[in-house]
């Protein structure tokens, strides 16, 4: 017997191929509206596991026209009843479930004051796909399991496919449409893999650090393992941590460094020195051998992804390790700790 | 004999005062880019506790001229390379020494791109300062502590001095000039309450929620908490809470809320009751009866502020707590755990 958590974390792969068959036509409508002169920046809404693929947006289509993104406070809407001008927005809404009330709320806004709105969804059927001018579906396929997996992937997926579209990058089409049978590759080793983590049995909680386009990985692995286990994990960018919170890392204390080659290989490599100074025990997850060697558990990527389509998948082994985890704990893992599936807020 | 911590958090009052007599001119000739036509929203370069003041924008901002106010994600001007088109932006940096090279490269960005750009430091010979076509001086003095406190409340005073007088409202001035006082009886009251703190004496973290304009407050108290006594303190908007990082509020982790009276405090009532639920030990700062009675620990704002300007009070109650912490841990309170006062990334 299997649970639907480890069902859906195998159905990924199939899921992102058909993201990718199905919704050529919806990445160009739009891509569109992307490219409209009057659209001077993209204002997404989302909220948990669709708030991290936003994190991964804004990398991705910071550099697809070079389009700032920024980030709803749906409180200013809701609660204050003060939403801003949204002259210059294209307004994108994140949700897998597509009934996040804030989330639609912002699109609702947008629509009123003209400007225009996105849904990247799992239900097209949704009062957020509603509100939308146009509808990105993320054909996951029904999640059951409370925890987040094959929806963050194909919002990553999402956002990977505007960009190639966006920018009439065939060379980048054609490095996505490889990451289907990549994933697959790293979700067998991985499954393997996590089983050193067994090592790290007094476990009380971690952070996970990256940089850069992996930001939204470290916040959607430590969500993860948040969710699954129970652990006390938190996420930040390698910069931030140094500004402060570092204090609170002292000898022994697990940090989970997301390291792909790439640009910000060496940002991270300065924090990793500072991390080992403070005695932290590192967790890598990387294609780097010298990275791997300096963990105390290391977490290989096993395909040669380029950097830009690296966060789908470096967060397998974070999905991976939040699955092992909430087993050695005995937790159930498509109802755990008194999470729900859909979550309301205002 | 006193630290510099101490006496820093008791200029405070005097600090405020000081900007406020001080930068009239310069928060109006900043209010002035504000209206410009071609400034559709604010974009914001900060680190630390200097995002959290930008947090405190992000809310305020959004209420004067209704501009949104969004965050610069640095990397994609230093690491990749790729800054995004600022076309509608006006680039705001904030940085207590102005010395952090990654807020400054943003601005430089901004004006090779000609768009408006301000600093808000406490340095004016800075190269921050010289980045910016405007500035506007913190005027706290010199901060030696490496916690920052008065550099922090004097950005959220920069900021309320500037929607006042972008919004040309005189009730709001005559509001924000009560603080001072107002701040100086909260300092003193508080000082005493966190003596209470001395209860949660097996404390190893915690996690601090707010909603709305304090979602800035929960950041800087986390921070503060944590810089100074090294304990495993984090935040959270109270929304993004429920959508899953919740699962790791265990029976006896301890919340500090902070809910005063306003628009958000329904919102964190509902929070409030789904952690006690769980079992958390909270800890609430708050003017609402109600609410502090429902506390392990109750930290009462003691004077009636209108909530726009709640953070600048309800963040002492935190930075004496940190305090406290960190007096009752041992620790050297101006040079805690390894952190220096200026930290550069990239």
């Amino acid at each position: 017997m299997t649970t639907h958590l480890e069902r859906e974390l195998r159905e990924q792969p199939a899921a992102l191929e058909r993201l990718l068959e199905r919704q050529r036509g919806g990445a160009e409508r739009i891509a569109a509206l992307l490219r409209r002169p009057d659209v001077d920046y993209v204002l997404i809404a989302s909220r948990g596991s669709s708030a991290n693929a936003a994190r991964y947006a804004q990398y991705v289509l910071g550099r697809a026209h070079r389009v700032p993104v920024s980030f709803a406070t749906p409180s200013l809407y809701t609660i204050y009843g003060q939403p801003p001008r949204l002259a210059g927005a294209l307004v994108v809404g994140i949700s897998q479930s597509g009934r996040s009330p804030d989330v639609t709320e912002v699109l609702e806004e947008a629509r009123r004051q003209g400007r225009p709105t996105v849904a990247i969804t799992n239900d097209v059927a949704s009062p957020l796909a509603a509100a939308a001018d146009e509808v990105l579906a993320l054909e996951a396929g029904e999640e059951v399991a409370v925890a987040a997996t094959k929806t963050y992937l194909n919002s990553l997926g999402a956002v990977a496919l505007l960009f190639a579209v966006a920018t009439g990058d065939k060379a980048a089409l054609a490095e996505l449409e490889r990451v289907p049978s990549q994933l697959a590759l790293q979700l067998e080793r991985s499954w393997d893999d996590v089983r050193r983590l067994d090592l790290l049995d007094d476990l009380q909680g971690g952070t996970v650090v990256a940089r850069g386009i992996n930001y939204a990985t470290a916040f959607e692995i430590a969500l993860k393992i948040r969710e699954l286990s129970g652990l006390l994990f938190e996420a930040y960018s390698a910069a931030d941590l140094m500004h402060g919170p570092v204090a609170a890392i002292s000898a022994g204390w697990p940090v989970l460094a997301v390291a792909p080659r790439g640009p910000a290989f060496a940002a991270m490599g300065t924090a990793l020195d500072a991390l080992s100074q403070r005695g932290a025990r590192l967790v890598v997850v990387s294609d780097d051998d010298g990275a791997l060697r300096r963990a105390h558990v290391s977490l290989p990527l096993w395909t040669r992804v380029p950097e830009w389509l690296s966060p789908l998948v470096a967060v397998v082994p974070g999905q991976l390790a939040a699955l092992r985890l909430a087993q050695l704990r005995g937790i159930d893992l498509d109802a755990p700790l008194g999470l729900s599936k859909v979550t309301l807020t205002r």
